[in-house]
């Protein structure tokens, strides 16, 4: 069984002390979200990530959930935790007032993923998808569906699916088959089949609502003739109660490496009665409003795994003794491998990552609440270029990250980790999904190349790298050292931009077989860059609590050394080319 | 479903063009082991891992190895294929002909243990320990010992195992507690509990030979108090008989998040009779012979696991259609996705990396075969001196790299790779365990920086080194450029190598903390190493196999271009020290 403490401290810090950004700040919205309203609602939520939730990890790998009779049965317990979850009211905690929400910002509701994910990532996915499907109806949907579907859903009772994929269509959705046929009352009925749909079916709640990416028979092939519809797996009527069963149904579920509590649905869709959500055949912008913030949710899921797998290989070091270290002062017997700098390397590696990306993190709620609602267009419109931006970033970053540290932590465990006893094994395998699920972390990277890139002429990246320039003009002596480290990798990244730009005219297979790399460069940046923050007011505030800022110093320490010189090795293969990669014959 | 061609090809190509190395080719042992010979065993276990074996795979996961009423039973279907692996010979291929074996090298052997590796690790693991313990009485068991235990093994009729780890001692054996009493007749017996013991017990065999590391009473504490006793689970009576039952019990057997089939066991002794093997309290030493031998054998089931999962991907991707590539001329729907170049560029990472391994992997198996029977001690020793410095090297690169390109390839299925129908996830939870078992990959780097460094004043490195220098004198003007790249790595690997000696002196936990990427930074260079072994034939040989050998100079190009840059980085951020690890206070 895994150990979790809420990492309530590190998150606070970052809420009261990085509150730095004057458009935050400046958000009627959030006036009254004070220091004590956030510790409030954050060490709740400890409490009920580490005492109710964390258990349902592992009971939902032992006994996944399964398919009976064409229901979808969750694990033993999901039920009565998701109960007491709605009637607290977490699933509305970022939710409009005006549909029963409690209107919280994602510089809080996103710490809550990240606790969520580390708990039980396979019971988060029920109301995560929800959340999802709330936001896309909520933008998109008009008002009378928002008042039929939105309160039950934001309480909790319904929950939501996002359907995209399809057998032979994942990537590339322009390929989708699925067939909307519009019906005399303006409903349409769908027919086809939906594939790798989380929390497809299950029997959490009364209803579950689906949004489902369609055609309709007079649209254009390809992308541009998809709309979105809602679909419930029961229909409501017009008084909002429950009617029939609509022509949804679950045909499988997989069979998985990981989340295996989470129900990942085959649907099928018989002239299953669907809503149109937004203008007819814009249904792929409608959907990807919920893709991008799910996306960023995905990397928070990434960050969530990686700080479970560090408390337990933490804590195992601390109890497990090995071997002598080159200091060791034992007579008999053997030291606690925290003792050995090995280990103390591994730990401080996974550290330093992980606070670094919470600060990234945090960085980024700030920004896309500005892009959310800011008054002042032209700077909502500038924070919607950034969150744009680090969007593809933070999900492939944190996720493959997230690898790397639930990796290591396993490999601190030695034999152990490897037996499913301990549950530092799950961890690694219920990570494996995020770089995965929605949109693969190369198509993140492609899409930050080939698309965020080029936005508004290519001057994005410009904007970014200024603002993080403007951002190093600090005066304490101490930062500099830190500074000069990330200068020079800003210089890299501003000459791997450069390349990127001029390869996108002349050969954009280079492009493609860089954008990888590219991503990681950025990454590390942005990741340096929030602890810079990090770095400014640990100086800044040291008196005032000296154990916790000197700690913080010595982990940025490490990772100023050691995980952002790793840019330099990206930027310098990537740039080799790809013309001996394309002339390839593979047999 | 996973699909496998044994890379016979490139294994031939290996066997015929570079059994250039004198030493190996003057001894007299292998002087009838010609390509005819290698080519038709080759072929035939081809067949064997192909057809037979390849199906266990999926069967040992989804039906792993259980304990019923105290007695193992292997997965459905392992029981036959093993009795024909057996009375094929296989099991004997490089054993020792006095004993019934077939005196096979091991530059045919390892491609053997490559083959198996990716046809099922969990299958292989019934018969890679027996010939473990093989070695290990062969080479330090008394006569009678030998007649009365080698030739069932050989037969595969008994298998052995390694009985190390105890519940508070893996890496740090000295901790050791397993008690070994002398009787009257010279007997021992041995009390005591090991566990994570692989093939540990099942049904395939009539008896099971332990080799079991244990503490005489009288022996001191530490690792200078431990012996080697040889156990069987059924006691063998003076006619070679089997006789009464030994003390020797399953607790249990682990649940473990890969290689299912194989049976990872918990044993009871309990005043289980044993044979002294080897010197008293020069236990350690005897079982490292046959450790040191199965560490690189770990390093080729990396390589097999790695190179089954190339094929899976590349196959895949010459099926799936997705999105457009850049010079795409498809008009309606999708290319394949082997036409990205971001897929391209993934799919030669793996093929570079795994070519790279396979030669390196045949110039140490003629190394060690050199280390064990050459005629003249100087050069024994000298190869002796190689093989125990790549044999950590091999062991983690192999096993490291297998987790990249296992895990790539999952990436190269999208969500298609994370569900268990594909097979493609079970390559990667099998090889997780390969970092870990035979002493961890960071074991592995102590070992290598704290022991084999050290060795002969510090000399083996340099004698390595310019052993590769001088196999890069060669006169092709076309392979300059990348003994010109190998030349800057070997630069950077003697500056390192020095960097350590230096810390060894004035601080260990710099070296701690530095070893892991000593090692990749050496591996790196031996990979190209051999990657320029293969070109210098590749060249002077062009014109007799055209297609083949331009596929290799591809492919090197990738590795010198994009895998072989990344020592640098591990260099330089590794010599950043370690004064800020050590001082920092985990909480």
């Amino acid at each position: 069984m895994t150990i979790y403490r809420a990492p309530v401290d590190d998150m606070m810090f970052l809420f009261e002390k990085l509150k730095n950004n004057s458009h935050y700040n400046s958000l009627e919205k959030y006036k009254e979200v004070n220091s004590d309203l956030a510790k409030d609602i954050l060490e709740q939520a400890a409490k009920l990530t580490e005492n109710l939730i964390l258990p349902l990890a592992k009971v939902g790998d032992e006994t996944p959930s399964k398919l009976e009779n064409g229901v979808v049965r969750t694990p033993p317990g999901y039920k009565e935790v998701y109960k007491k979850f709605i009637d607290d009211g977490w699933v509305s905690l970022s939710c409009d007032p005006e549909y029963g929400g409690q209107g919280m910002p994602k510089t809080i509701s996103s710490f809550f993923d990240e606790m969520l994910s580390a708990a039980s990532l396979s019971f988060k996915l029920y109301s995560e998808l929800s959340i999802g499907a709330y936001n896309c109806i909520h933008r998109h949907g008009s008002d009378s569906i928002k008042k039929k579907f939105l309160p039950n859903m934001v309480k909790g009772t319904w929950s939501g699916t996002m359907c995209l994929t399809e057998p032979v269509c994942g990537t590339d959705l322009g390929l989708l088959k699925t067939k909307a046929v519009e019906q005399s009352d303006g409903t349409y009925k769908l027919t086809g089949q939906k594939i790798f749909i989380t929390s497809g079916d299950h029997d959490l709640t009364e209803n579950i609502i689906h949004l489902v990416l369609a055609r309709a028979p007079d649209s254009p092939s390809g992308t541009k003739g998809i709309s979105l519809f809602l679909v419930p797996k029961i229909q409501v009527k017009e008084d909002g109660s429950l009617g029939a069963r609509n022509g949804v149904s679950t045909n499988s579920i997989e069979s998985k490496m990981g989340i295996r509590g989470s129900a990942t649905c085959v649907l099928n869709f018989d002239d299953a009665v669907g809503y149109m959500i937004g203008p007819k055949n814009k249904g792929l912008n409608s959907m990807f409003t919920m893709m991008n913030l799910e996306r960023i949710v995905v990397g928070l899921q990434g960050l969530g795994l990686s700080e479970i797998a560090y408390q337990n290989a933490l804590n195992y070091s601390k109890e497990r003794k090995q071997g002598k270290s080159n200091t060791s002062k034992t007579k008999n017997g053997a030291d606690l491998i925290i003792d050995h700098a090995d280990i103390r390397r591994s730990l401080l590696n996974m550290k330093s990552i992980i606070e670094g990306e919470r600060a990234l993190g945090f960085w980024l709620a700030q920004q896309t609440e500005v892009s959310l609602h800011h008054k002042d267009n032209r700077i909502k419109e500038e924070a919607s270029d950034l969150v744009s931006l680090m969007t593809p970033v933070v999900k492939s970053l944190f996720t493959d990250m997230g690898m790397e540290i639930t990796s290591d932590a396993m490999q601190i465990f030695g034999g152990y980790g490897y037996t499913k006893d301990q549950g530092i094994e799950q961890l690694y395998r219920d990570n494996r999904i995020t770089p995965i699920y929605e949109g693969t972390n190369s198509v993140q990277a492609i899409d930050l190349v080939f698309r965020k890139l080029v936005n508004k002429n290519g001057d994005v990246i410009n904007k970014y790298i200024n603002l993080i320039k403007k951002d190093l003009k600090i005066n304490e002596e101490k930062i500099k050292p830190f500074i000069k480290k990330l200068d020079q990798n800003i210089e890299i990244l501003t000459k791997f931009s450069d390349w990127i730009k001029e390869k996108m005219k002349s050969s954009k297979d280079d492009v493609s077989a860089a954008c990888n790399d590219y991503l990681k460069v950025l990454g590390l940046v942005a990741t340096a860059h929030a602890w810079v923050k990090v770095l400014e007011v640990s100086y800044k505030d040291y008196e005032n609590n000296k154990k916790f800022y000197e700690e913080k110093i010595q982990t940025a320490n490490f990772f100023f050394n050691r995980v952002l010189p790793k840019a330099e090795n990206y930027y310098l293969t990537a740039t080799s080319g790809s013309k001996y990669i394309m002339d390839f014959k593979f047999n």
